[in-house]
C-alpha cells in the first residue's frame, strides 16, 4: 500500500500536467466566478484621489521602460515594421518595477503610499503613450522616407529631406498632442455609452486587476520569474550570436537554414527570438497569413516575374531599381495594403455611422457630458462592478472648453510652425487636414474599439493622396504628402491610444484625469525619447534603409513610392506591374468581403491581405519565425492549455524585450567601432572550394 | 469557499513543481524505491539459463548488425579517425530487429521463446565485438601504415607490406582473441567490487531493460518515449549538420563558440549530442577532470612551450611533426596514462593479493577469485538490485584454468604464426608483448570503466616504441613496431570491449558465460567483415590514403611517423619533452595517493589523471561538450531531482545514440558520393573582408 502511494507520487513527478486537461467545465466555472466578483475583491480597498494616483515613482519608472519600448518599437520599425500591441508587457514590467521599488522602500521604511493599480495603469498607460510615437513617429515609414538614402532607391531623387534630431523631435512637439485633446471629450460616449470592447485596454485592465488582488500577486510573481528567464535568454543569445556578424552576409541572421535555394528567395529561420516572440503574441491567422503572402509572392510570383526579365523590364537593371522586379514587390504590396485598407475604412465607418444614428435615434446621447440620471434607468440591470467602475469613471471631469481650447491652440502653433520644417507644406493644407482630423481621429478610435485595429497608417495614406495631388509635382507634392501622411498619422494614433488607455482605466477604477495627466507626460516624453534612439540607430549602423539589410524599413520605400504614385500616377511602372497591382487592389478588397459574408467558422481561417502584404517587399523569412511562434505556441496549448495562456504572453514578452534591449548595447558597440570578431560564412560547395584554395594560396 | 478550491486548482496548473521541491526526505525515500523497482519489475521473469541466452537468431541478428556498424566505422576510420562509442546503437537496432522478428513469428504461431533482455544483450555484445574490430584492426591506423602509398608519404620508404585480404584475415584471428582471455578473470573486481560505472555499457543495460521492462512500468514506457524524443532530436540535429559540412573546417563541429583564439587552441562547444549525453552519463568529477587536463594542456602548457619554438624544438617544423610540440602532446599524455595506470595496477594488485591470502588463510576460496562470503559482511547494505544482479552475475563461473589456458594456447599458436605474417616481428618480441599485455590490458578495461574513453591506441604506440627501438632501423624496425602495435591494440581493446559487456550483462541479468561466447563469436565474425568491408573500401575509391581527399585516412601517416620516430628511441625527442613525461608520470602516482589518502570528502574533488590525459594529445572540445552535458544535468538535478534521475540516463542514451544512428545514413550518403550542397565557415573580420574581395571580383 505504502509503496502504491510512493509511485502515484512519482506519476505526479512525471507528468504533473496530466490532471489539468480533462476538466473544461471546471474552468469555465472559474472564468464566470471570476467575473462577477472583480470589484468586490478590491472593495475593501480606497481608490486614491485623482492626483495621487500621479507619483513621481510612477514617472521614473515609466521613463525608463518608455526607453526600453521605444528601443523595442524602434526595431522592428525597422526590421519588418510588424508591431505587436506590448500594452501587457508595459503592465507586467511596471508592476515588476514599482513592486521591486516600493519593496526596497518599505524594508527601509521610506514607504509612504501603497502600490495600487491605479499607479499601475497610470504607469502603462504612459509607456504606451511614450512608445506609441515610436511608430506614429514614421521612422520607419514616412519620416524616414523623406531621406536622400531612400528617395535614391526611388524614381523621384530630387526631392528629399534628410532625418536630424532638431527638426524630428520639433515636428513630433507640435503635432502629438491633437489627438489628445481631439477625443478626450468623447471618451464617456466610446467607454460607457457604446461600452467598445477595446480588446487591449480590456486585457492590460485585467492583467492589472489580476496582479493587485491576493491570488494575482503570486501569479504575477510566477509570470514576471517566467519573463525574466526568456528575457535572459533572448538577451544573452542576441549578444551570442553578434560576434558572429562581422561582415554583410554573416552571422545567424544569415542562416540558410532550409537550404541555399530556398534562402536565395529569402525563406529561412533566422533565429531572431523577436519574432518568434511576436509570432506567439499574434493571433494564428496573422502568422498564417504572412506566410501564406510570403509563399504567393517569393515562391510562386517573383520567380515566375524574373523569367520575364528582358520582357516586362529590362534585364541590364540592378536588382533594386524601381524599374524592374522591385517594382512589382513595392507596388502590389502598396495595391494590397491599400485594398485593405479602403475596406475596413468602409466598414468601420458604416458601423460607426449606422451605430450613432442608433444611439441618436433611441434618444439615449443627450449631449456630450449629461451625467447625473442618465444611467438611472438601466441601473438594475448593472452590475456591481459596471456601477462602481461608472461612478468612478465620471467622477473627474475634464472640462471641454479646456479640451477644445487646447485643441485649437496647439493647431495654431502647429500651423504656424509646420511650413517652417517643411517648405512643401503650406499652412494652408495643414488647416485642412485639422478640420478634418477630429472627425477621423474619433472613427479610428471608434473602429479600434471595435476591432482592437488602429488604421492610423491607413489614414496617413489618405493623407499622403489627397495632400500629394493638391500639391502636385512641380510644388514637391512627395515630400508635402509624406509631412501631410506624419500630421494626420500622429493625431488618429494618439486617439485610438487614449481611448484604449481610458478603457483600461475604467476597468481598474483609474481617474480619466489621471489618465490624461499621464498620457500628457508620456507623449512628451516619447517626443523626446523616439527621436533620440532613431538618432542612435540611424548613425550606429550603415546599413539602415538599404534593402535586403538587417534593418531594411521596409515602409520607407513603400510610403516614399505611395507618394509619388499618388502626385505622378502610375507612368514609369514595368510592364503589366499595373494590372497587377489592379488584380491585388481587388483581391485584397473581395477576401475581406468574403471574410465578413461567410460562416465566421470558416471566415477565421481566410488570410488577411494586410497581412499578407508585408514580406512582399521584404521576403518570408520574418513570417517562417513567427510561424514557429505559432507552432511552440500551439505545442504549448495542446500539453497544457492552462499553463500556455497563463504564461504564453510573458514568455512572449520576455523573448521580444530581450533581444529588443540587446540593441541597446549593440548599437553602441557600432557607435564605439567596436566591430565584431568572426564572420560565419555560408557557402556553396563550389564556392567553399574555390575560397579554401584562394586561402591556402 | 468554493472559490478557494478552484483557486488552489490554478495554482497547481501554474507551477505544479513547487511541491515536489519542498520535501527531501520523501524524495530520497522514492528515490530508494526507485532503484530497488528496476530488477523487482522483472521479478516474476525467469532468467534464462546461459545457453537459452545464446539463440540462433540472436546471431543471425548480429551478422547483419555487424556488417552495418562495420561500414560505419571503417568509413570513420578512413576519414577522421575518431570512432564514438556504438554500444547503445547496437542495443537499440537488435531490439527493433528482434522485436520485429519476433512479432512476426508470433502472429504466424511460429515463436518458441520469447525476446528476453539477456538476449538483446548478447545481440549487442556480439554487434560491438565484431565491429569493434573494424577499428583495432587499425585500417585506418597501424596497418594502412605499412601500405606503399603511405610509406611514401613518409621519410622511411623502403620497408612497407601492402594490405592484402588473405593475410589480414589470418593476423586479425591470431591476436584479437587473446584480449578476451586475459581481462575475463577480473571482470567480478571490475563490476562488482570497483562497481566502474562504464557509461556506454551502463546506458545501452538502461535501454535495453526499458525495452524489457512489462507493460505496467508505466515510468519505463515514459522512459522510452523521453529517449525516443531525444533519439529524434539527436538525429535530426546531426542530419541538419551535416548540411552544412562541404568542406574541411566546415560546419558545427568547427563552431568557434568561444571565439577564434580559443578555437585555435581546440576550445569551442562542438555542438555533439553524442559527448553532451556521454557528459550526462558520466559522473561529475570525471567531467571537471577531462575540463582541468584541458585547460592545463591546451590553455597552458601548449602556448608556454609554442614559444619555446626554435629552442626546445626545431622552428621550421610542420605542426603535425614527431619532432616537435606534437611529441609534447602524445608523450606527456602516455606518461599520465601509464602513471595512473601503473600506480592502479600495483593497487588492485595489491589488493588482490591480500584478498586471495586472506581468502586462502580463512579457507574460504572455492573457484576462480574470491566469491564468497566477501559481500556477505556489505550485503545488508546492499539494495535489492545490486544483490539480485551480483548473485546471477557469480552464477555463471569461467573457470581460471580455461582463461589462463586459452590465452597461453593462443599466444603460443600466435608467436608461431605471426613471423610468417612480418618477417621483421620476431618471436621473442611477441612473447614480451603477450608476458606485458594482461597487465595493459586490465589498465584500459580499468580506465575505460571510469571515462567511457577506449586508450587501445595509446598503448598500441607504446608497442610502437619499444618494440620499434628493440629492433632497430637495419632490422626493419618500422614494420615491426606496427605490427606490434596491433598486436597490443587488439588485445587491449578487445579487453574493455569485452568488460563494457559485461557491465551490461550485469545490468540486464545476462550470464557472464553467454557474454563471453557472444564475445567470441561476434570476434570471430569481425575478423571476416571487417577486412572485407575495408578491401571493398580500399577497391572502391582511388583516394583512400592520399592527403586532402575525403579518405584521406590521417592516423595512417601519424602511426607511420610515430614508428618512424620510435626507432631512433627516446634521443629524437625534443628538448625537455622527457623530463615532462617523468615529472606527468610522477604527478600521476601521487595524485592518485593522495586521493586515496585524504578524507574521501575532499578525496572525491580530486581529478583523476587518467581522465585528465585524454585531452593533452586532442584537445579539450569534447570536455566543453561533455561539461555541457554535466551542466544540464546539474541544473536539472537542482530543479527536480527525482524527475532528473528518473530520466537522466534515457535523455543521455537518446542524445548519444540519434547522433550515433545517423552516421550510418550518412556513412551510406558519402558511399553513394552525395555531398552535403553547404558549407558553414567561420572566418576573421580580417579574412572574410578578403574572402568578400575575392568573390565579387
Amino acid at each position: 500500500m505504502g509503496r502504491n502511494e510512493v509511485e502515484d507520487k512519482v506519476e505526479n513527478v512525471v507528468d504533473p500536467e496530466d490532471e489539468h486537461n480533462g476538466d473544461p467545465g471546471d474552468k469555465k466555472l472559474k472564468q464566470e466566478v471570476g467575473e462577477i466578483s472583480v470589484e468586490r475583491l478590491f472593495e475593501d480597498q480606497e481608490v486614491p484621489s485623482w492626483r495621487k494616483q500621479l507619483t513621481m515613482r510612477a514617472f521614473v519608472v515609466s521613463f525608463f521602460l518608455s526607453i526600453l519600448f521605444t528601443f523595442i518599437v524602434m526595431k522592428l520599425n525597422l526590421t519588418t515594421g510588424i508591431i505587436p500591441s506590448l500594452n501587457v508587457s508595459a503592465g507586467l514590467l511596471g508592476f515588476f518595477f514599482v513592486r521591486t521599488w516600493t519593496r526596497l522602500l518599505h524594508k527601509s521604511g521610506l514607504l509612504k503610499q501603497p502600490f495600487t493599480r491605479q499607479e499601475n495603469t497610470v504607469i502603462q498607460t504612459c509607456v504606451v503613450a511614450s512608445s506609441g510615437i515610436a511608430f506614429s513617429g514614421g521612422f520607419g515609414s514616412y519620416l524616414f522616407g523623406m531621406s536622400k538614402r531612400i528617395s535614391e532607391q526611388s524614381s523621384d531623387t530630387h526631392d528629399f529631406k534628410n532625418p536630424s534630431l532638431g527638426w524630428i523631435i520639433g515636428f513630433l512637439f507640435v503635432v502629438s498632442f491633437l489627438g489628445l485633446f481631439s477625443v478626450v471629450p468623447l471618451r464617456r460616449i466610446m467607454i460607457i455609452d457604446f461600452k467598445l470592447t477595446y480588446p487591449s485596454g480590456t486585457a492590460t485592465a485585467h492583467l492589472i486587476n489580476s496582479f493587485h488582488t491576493p491570488h494575482g500577486a503570486k501569479l504575477a510573481k510566477k509570470q514576471v520569474k517566467a519573463l525574466g528567464k526568456f528575457f535572459t535568454f533572448s538577451f544573452l543569445w542576441g549578444f551570442f550570436q553578434w560576434f558572429y556578424t562581422a561582415g554583410d552576409n554573416c552571422g545567424f541572421l544569415k542562416f540558410p537554414s532550409l537550404g541555399l535555394q530556398a534562402y536565395k528567395y529569402r525563406f529561412y529561420f533566422d533565429f531572431s527570438a523577436t519574432y518568434v516572440g511576436v509570432g506567439m503574441i499574434c493571433p494564428y491567422i496573422i502568422n498564417v497569413s504572412v506566410l501564406v503572402g510570403g509563399i504567393l509572392s517569393w515562391g510562386l510570383m517573383w520567380p515566375l516575374i524574373e523569367n520575364r526579365k528582358g520582357d516586362w523590364y529590362p534585364a541590364n537593371l540592378k536588382s533594386d531599381s524601381m524599374f524592374g522586379l522591385q517594382a512589382f514587390k513595392v507596388f502590389i504590396a502598396i495595391a494590397l495594403i491599400l485594398g485593405d485598407g479602403l475596406y475596413n475604412f468602409l466598414k468601420v465607418l458604416s458601423q460607426t455611422i449606422l451605430g450613432l444614428s442608433h444611439q441618436l435615434l433611441t434618444k439615449k446621447l443627450s449631449s456630450e457630458l449629461p451625467v447625473a440620471d442618465h444611467s438611472s434607468p438601466k441601473s438594475s440591470q448593472l452590475s456591481y462592478d459596471d456601477k462602481r467602475r461608472s461612478q468612478l469613471f465620471l467622477k473627474d471631469q475634464i472640462p471641454p472648453w479646456f479640451a477644445i481650447g487646447g485643441y485649437v491652440a496647439i493647431a495654431a502653433i502647429s500651423i504656424g510652425t509646420l511650413p517652417h520644417i517643411f517648405h512643401q507644406l503650406k499652412w494652408y493644407y495643414i488647416l485642412v487636414i485639422y478640420i478634418f482630423a477630429p472627425a477621423l481621429a474619433f472613427c479610428n478610435a471608434y473602429g479600434c474599439g471595435l476591432t482592437d485595429w488602429s488604421l492610423a497608417s491607413t489614414y496617413g495614406k489618405l493623407a499622403i493622396f489627397t495632400i500629394g495631388a493638391w500639391a502636385g509635382a512641380s510644388h514637391g507634392g512627395v515630400l508635402a504628402g509624406l509631412a501631410a501622411c506624419g500630421v494626420m498619422m500622429n493625431i488618429v494614433s494618439t486617439a485610438s491610444d487614449l481611448m484604449q488607455d481610458f478603457k483600461t482605466g475604467y476597468l481598474t477604477l483609474a481617474s480619466p484625469r489621471a489618465m490624461f495627466v499621464s498620457q500628457l507626460i508620456g507623449t512628451a516624453m516619447g517626443c523626446v525619447i523616439a527621436p533620440s534612439v532613431f538618432w542612435l540607430f540611424y548613425n550606429a549602423f550603415d546599413d539602415i534603409g538599404v534593402p535586403g539589410s538587417e534593418y531594411a524599413a521596409p515602409y520607407a520605400i513603400v510610403f516614399r513610392n505611395m507618394a509619388i504614385v499618388g502626385v505622378d500616377g502610375f507612368s514609369s511602372l514595368p510592364k503589366n506591374c499595373l494590372l497587377l497591382c489592379y488584380v491585388f487592389f481587388g483581391a485584397a478588397i473581395l477576401i475581406n468581403l468574403i471574410r465578413d459574408r461567410v460562416d465566421k467558422k470558416w471566415g477565421r481561417y481566410i488570410p488577411l491581405p494586410m497581412a499578407m502584404a508585408i514580406p512582399f517587399y521584404i521576403g518570408p523569412y520574418f513570417a517562417i519565425d513567427m510561424c514557429v511562434g505559432s507552432l511552440i505556441l500551439f505545442i504549448w496549448e495542446k500539453i497544457n492549455k492552462s499553463k500556455a495562456d497563463a504564461f504564453g504572453p510573458a514568455v512572449a514578452s520576455g523573448l521580444i524585450c530581450g533581444e529588443g534591449i540587446w540593441t541597446l548595447p549593440a548599437s553602441i558597440l557600432a557607435l564605439a567601432g567596436v566591430k565584431p570578431p568572426i564572420c560565419m560564412k555560408f557557402l556553396s560547395r563550389g564556392s567553399n572550394a574555390k575560397v579554401d584554395k584562394f586561402l591556402t594560396s
